[in-house]
């Protein structure tokens, strides 16, 4: 019996091609699987069958949007993660689901290679193969963009050759990844970075500049987790879908950047995230007023490393998870609601409550009700200032020894 | 010859009420200054005869706006200083100037005691006394509000007792500070965290949700520093009105937020800072441009901790001397132009170009005159994950052990 | 009925005054409660007695020393948690472990006020009271040297005028806090930083100089705890108290040092901590053999926040509980055998071997067996400086545009 | 006219015999650039004739003590580096000063390629080769023994079978490099882990089990710099090559670790640095007296940072010179004087003094003479525990609103 090898299928061009081209050129028969992240655009079943049409032997979807938002988006909300501060990490998130599906066809199936259609000067690479050997050692990797220089010219001309049935005309002029998460844009005219983008790039997004009415809505959040808008129970995948929906309509969310690739260079991306930032920045406010002050401050750091560990490939690293146990114990009280107005392309949040709130009005009001005993304060600023009073006195002291 | 108080005097009910007070509670003479940091509102000399005529020996205005821009506003800047990740330090920034300005007058006057109109339960008591004691550990500090429990009512009375010449009845629900770098509101109806702000709490900034057309501007900075707007050269302090200007008439820079005071409450601030946050938002992005992936990365943490040393009133610190030192090695790339665009509460960067970029179109580009050796990549891509392999690996066996 | 106040009661001159003093100052009946840290020193049950015989209603001792092996210093293990590097947090943790007792002795006797015999400017005040509020905010503190000026002086006058049954002439020049984890020795000559210490200040622990055989143990950890010595199971308390034994029977474990404290001064501290920092070297190298890089590099921050909370009287913060969370999951595979050799004041691990090692002898090794494939390195090299590359060409680039 | 090739030359068999190697695979004229680094051994002069010998068209000596000691060493005392908080970085110190002269030698001579004899699983190769690509982007870089698979075994039957003049007998056991700042010794048993070393092992270190007399000894350090032993002054060099001597007769300095290389793999080192352990103690003490918490605090990450850095190969990084900037400011006031002593594998500070002394013994003393106010204290404790206080009371109203 032949070798075979399992392909991460995206029913595009480049992967269409790549069974056969990969048949050919390792001789095993070749195994397609699709795993949908709620990207949308065409439907799964015709992309299954397009695998067959060029020559796969077999051919799967897996459904794993469910999956992909409780399992991948929900942490991303509990860490904020926002790479560089401010890309909520849309295609660096669903390589590691993808991968753990792939390995589960290569088991089902006999397989003993695992493929992906990436190049070797991105992310995307790193963190498809980075999973697998994690999760399959045994499994052997092969990229034919990287591995065998294989080309999309190469891959049209081929794909003539073999009278593939692909329409290899409709070609964008962007490389587009796009999940229920959010969607990336590259390449094209955005590789000059002093060029601005257009309009036409986005699809996840109404023109915030257009004029419409507000919209409004109330955020119910369970120890981190979003569970219901406007009083409505939610799923994690119902809830970003709906944001996607309800922040996307309204321009939130468009994101047009310099970005440093794992691979050490740095690439000019344009992303659209409506769901994603519009429930990062409830998630965040919900915190400023549930979480303690000191745990606020470390857990800054920490999502900053969750987020630069997850674009850099390291989902199933040992720091990633015991970074999880961190911000697993910070959400314990991260519960309440938020009301957030989004319009115009801005997602604002507008008041918040919290049974587990930390504000106390009585401590924080000037009004009638002050609780607060200021004479308390006296003593805390002077020992608080007291080692910056002292280096002061030291450093006037030192001046005059030297001088 | 008795005794000298030098008083920070604003002009307001609370500090022209405080220099009689002063006078009668500690036997002084009260010397009032008010230091101009580009807050606007009254004609400075009206403010410095008000509080002669309120009794003070001797009133003095200081125009520090420059140097408040100069060597405030441009370390912020260069910090990207974002407490919590969102609020630029409109406060906690002027407070250290005025307290050189104050030791300054005690010395030309021959003050002992230092007096500010700050509470007991607020950050800017720790930042007015933290820098006093740093400067001239030898001047003694009062805070009537904190220290004699004199409150709004009492200062009323007492000035309708005295006849002072101050309007007791327009009194504001909020409490405001601003100065150049932004405005902060506080108190009244905000203090129920559920209300939602309302538009007249504004002043720095027009409806964002106001149909207008956008603005765009080119921002060139040299090192960090924004030297020029749309090719004419600024200072500082004219650079940071100037996009209070255009980036307030599109309604950018607005902030509703529940914060961790240093005191160790949570209190709800609402602040406008247009031009803090769009100089900020661009300078971000040119760093994104020219600064190195691991000095941009630990930069973030820098930064964090800038703000907070500054939030918590330690300007005066070594550790905040230390990290500008890193912070100034870290901007001597930072140079170039970049191109905003100012519309519907939104700065936007549509484009950045610099001399000293690291973006490399040859290694970025997917196109023709690609020049990144993709054969790399792989060698890479299996040490990079070698460490997480390796674990992956044991845990896998010694799940096995376990059980 | 009148009212309680439960005492942490040490048995020694300051809080057996304190008895009859609290008494007639707060006019509440005063309950002694002795925890049992393993302090060693005088009976416990005499120390109960002197209490009575001073005027306490009640007086109990708790032996806690199980509990604190277990919920204090194994933490402090599985942390590594050395303040400034170098000082394993002696009173540190016995103080909430006391609050804990204190809380419930106030319960069970119906106390309304808390008392401890610690000063103004120690960090046990801050320990005791920071835990007080946070584990029952409804007690009162009182700390007679620090709210009553309460000296040494007026204690043993006081004592002598009751004819209280306690010695106040064996007064020490130093003093002293000791328990299962150290001992720590302040004050004296000692408060002369160029002083040395000399031998008699010690108690834990032999003079390192002196000539005798080496002494080597095996150490096995299951999950970062000290299970078992040389193969025979101990419980945690036992693993400290026999490596005290060994190891200060070795000299190991003195230090001199220079703090700060968290009242902001910097004072002179000499500790003994000889089973500590045996168990600390021992685990520490343990880690570095089955935790992964990316991970340990990670924990070595955290440690050090957890070593300044619990030092900065921390114990019960929300940040605390999350640090454990993630070191509990980072301990997870710190199961195996530490050889280790105590001599002449030095621990030194000469061996370690564990089913979850992640050294592999495979990829390790120069000789025969080795399986790391080299030619991965190139590729990895180049693109690991490749940003340093990239930064360097810019600067050289960069210097020839300004000149 | 033919290529020319620069060698980092060692004097050894592996580099000696690369010289006809590389000369025969590569058609071009070797250049041997021996550096010495204090490494000690054989006399440099009979090491350059070797190269000739084997056939260099040219052969140099640069004597690189006095740099070493200056640029790198006193760098790595300054940021307390100790990669894993334990190595001092011996080998990764000299590979940058190696590279700036090997690039050097070839701008000299015209070569256009270098040469190094690192195998691809260590980390020399790292810090080579991106020091290489940093300074001098245009020169290519050979590696024979992972580019070519050049095995020792190899190299003997070359080195025979040319008749070159080496003693390919007098083999050693283990891999060793060694320079001022240390020894490191790796192979050969040591690659058993469990294995504790032998005596033979180590060479800058006596023994340190044997009994002899204490040494004690006086440093000054000016601004973080050693330069004076017991009040003679001393240069860099001479400072670390006599604290070597001293503290290696006490047997001070020996370390037994298992390490994580760049690569991604674990392995064992066994370490001397008599003088860079005893330098470090003695300045980590300084700071400790001289340095203001906040700032000893962050410098902490920032050394660990450093020590990884630079341990990683990124001597010339961008991030490295911040940090370096960030530790100028820090060591503004470390001056002052140390008193050391060294004894039997300890080196122990048992006395500090310093004009820029932050210890304040008034303010430290519990005698006469105490200038603290203490009733300072309570306001302080209370509002420091106050986010934590307000913590728990949520997390009991909490449980409350949960069951």
């Amino acid at each position: 019996m032949s070798e075979r090898v399992v392909l991460a299928y995206s029913g595009g061009l480049d992967t269409s091609v790549a069974i056969p081209y990969l048949a050919e050129r390792t001789g095993a028969e070749v195994i397609a699987v699709a795993v949908d992240v709620g990207q949308g655009g065409e439907d799964m079943e015709v992309i299954r069958r397009r695998a067959l049409d060029c020559g796969a032997v077999e051919s799967e979807v897996v459904d794993a949007r469910d999956e992909f938002a409780a399992d991948y988006c929900l942490p991303a909300i509990r860490a904020n993660a926002l790479y560089m501060n401010r890309y909520p990490l849309v295609s660096a998130l669903s390589r590691p689901l993808i991968v753990t599906h792939l390995v589960a066809a290569a088991r089902r199936h006999g397989g003993t290679i695992v493929s992906h259609g990436c190049t070797g000067k991105g992310n995307d690479q790193v963190r498809f193969e980075v999973g697998l050997h994690a999760l399959a050692p045994d499994l052997t990797v092969v990229a034919p963009a990287r591995d065998f220089a294989w080309t999309r010219d190469k891959a049209i001309a081929f794909a003539e050759e073999k009278g593939l049935p692909i329409d290899v005309t409709a070609r964008s002029p962007y490389s587009v990844d796009q999940n229920l998460w959010g969607r990336a844009v590259e390449t094209g005219f955005l590789e000059d970075i002093w060029t601005a983008p257009v309009e036409d790039l986005y699809a996840y997004t109404e023109d915030p500049a257009e004029q419409r009415d507000a919209d409004e809505l109330v955020l119910t959040f369970d120890a981190g987790v979003p569970v219901a808008i406007d009083g409505e129970t939610v799923t994690p995948y119902e809830a970003v879908r709906e944001l996607n929906r309800r922040a996307g309509a309204q321009g939130v969310g468009r994101l047009d950047m310099v970005e440093d690739r794992l691979v050490g260079i740095k690439s000019r991306e344009v992303y659209e995230a409506p769901g994603a930032l519009a429930l990062i920045t409830a998630h965040q406010e919900l915190e400023a007023v549930t979480v303690e002050r000191d745990l606020a401050r470390f857990k800054r750091g920490v999502e900053q490393r969750w987020g630069e560990l997850v674009y850099d490939g390291l989902w199933f690293s040992p720091l990633k998870r015991s970074l999880d146990a961190f911000i697993d114990d910070a959400q314990r009280h991260v519960s309440g609601e938020v009301r957030l107005t989004l319009h115009g392309g801005r997602a604002v949040v507008t008041g918040r409550r919290s049974e587990a709130s930390l504000y106390d009005f009585g401590l924080a009001t000037y009004d009638t009700g002050d609780t607060f005993d200021q004479t308390l304060a006296k003593g805390f600023v002077q020992l608080w200032g007291l080692p910056s009073t002292m280096a002061a006195a030291r450093d006037a002291r030192w001046e005059g020894v030297r001088s």
